[in-house]
């Protein structure tokens, strides 16, 4: 039992009065129900992978954005993590395919760029037909330091590199926005168009 | 008593409850405190007017701001209310001047065009030498909708217009970003300089 306590106590979140309160509900549970649990957590472990070409996590490879013939597969948008990936998918406006990252270059916890799979999107650029990467690294100081390196890498490549408009965001008020969001706002404003 | 409760209450953000509190407070504060009270409220009503070029509050007519020689005078930012000019400010990276709309258009509310400072603000771009018109109405609906009307009334004056960037706000994270502000974020979406 302390063992069990132990392993929920490990996931994220969770802490060790959540960790006991679970370990008593396994215990009051059925031996049926737990079993349709533990093997819930193995298929997965089983079934998910990583997709060759972009790196998301899929079921089947390479996963089903690749694999859609209806999508622009010339323009690559690169994310940080497969969350992203998802909330610009729910966003449901984009039709070109993806890159993941896996993470994001944090010297501080020692993630340098070798981390990343920089070095799998630079083989996709040079041996697909990509015109466009548009770079969807978190707009905060790590995700700028990553799509520097990431446009650093591609330099030399006959690419559009593009990266997300940064600015006030919609539905918000002038008079909230910090200093940092109106001086992005001032500094990419657009021409309006008469 | 009940009168000076009313005239509480009648303040924004302030409920009967508040209103009572505060009325108490006179009660027992000193004579010689709230005649200092009531005279700021009065000197503030005497000497703060409009500036008759921006129509921002001042208690000097041109405003500091318009009668500032370093800033450039070329380049209007055109905002909807003093607040919005004084979060710009506040971030403290843009040099040029102001033109407060008092307002924005709202149809439910029944503010048109004819409410607002626009018909100034085309006397000043006919009348001064200006180089560029900032739209920097607020990020939804109504703010929309009232910079569309001044970029149409703009029409044919030798002017840049431009409006300020929609995207993700620095500091945020994609994950939690809307349908809106992804897809603003994708349709302004910038060249990177490599």
């Amino acid at each position: 039992m302390n063992r069990l306590a132990e392993v929920f106590g490990r996931l994220p979140g969770i802490g060790q009065k959540t960790a006991e309160r679970l370990t008593y509900y396994v215990l009051r549970a059925t031996r049926e129900e737990m079993s349709d649990f533990a093997h819930a957590i193995m298929d997965v472990k089983n079934t998910v992978a990583h997709c060759s070409r972009c790196h998301n996590i899929t079921e089947s490879d390479p996963c089903p954005i690749c694999a859609d013939s209806r999508r622009d597969s010339g323009v690559i948008c690169v994310v940080e993590e497969p969350k992203d990936l998802f909330a610009i998918e729910a966003a449901g406006n984009y039709r070109g395919v993806y890159h993941v990252l896996m993470g994001r270059i944090a010297p501080l916890d020692g993630v340098g760029p070798e981390a990343l799979t920089i070095a799998s999107l630079i083989e996709r650029v040079k041996g697909e037909t990509v015109t466009e990467v548009i770079i969807a690294t978190n707009p905060n100081l790590e995700g700028d330091g990553t799509a520097m390196a990431i446009a650093k890498a591609l330099e030399g490549l006959d690419v559009r590199v593009t990266r997300l408009a940064r600015g006030l965001p919609t539905g918000s008020a002038i008079e909230y926005a910090n200093a940092s969001i109106l001086a992005d706002a001032l500094a990419g404003r657009t021409m309006v168009s008469q």
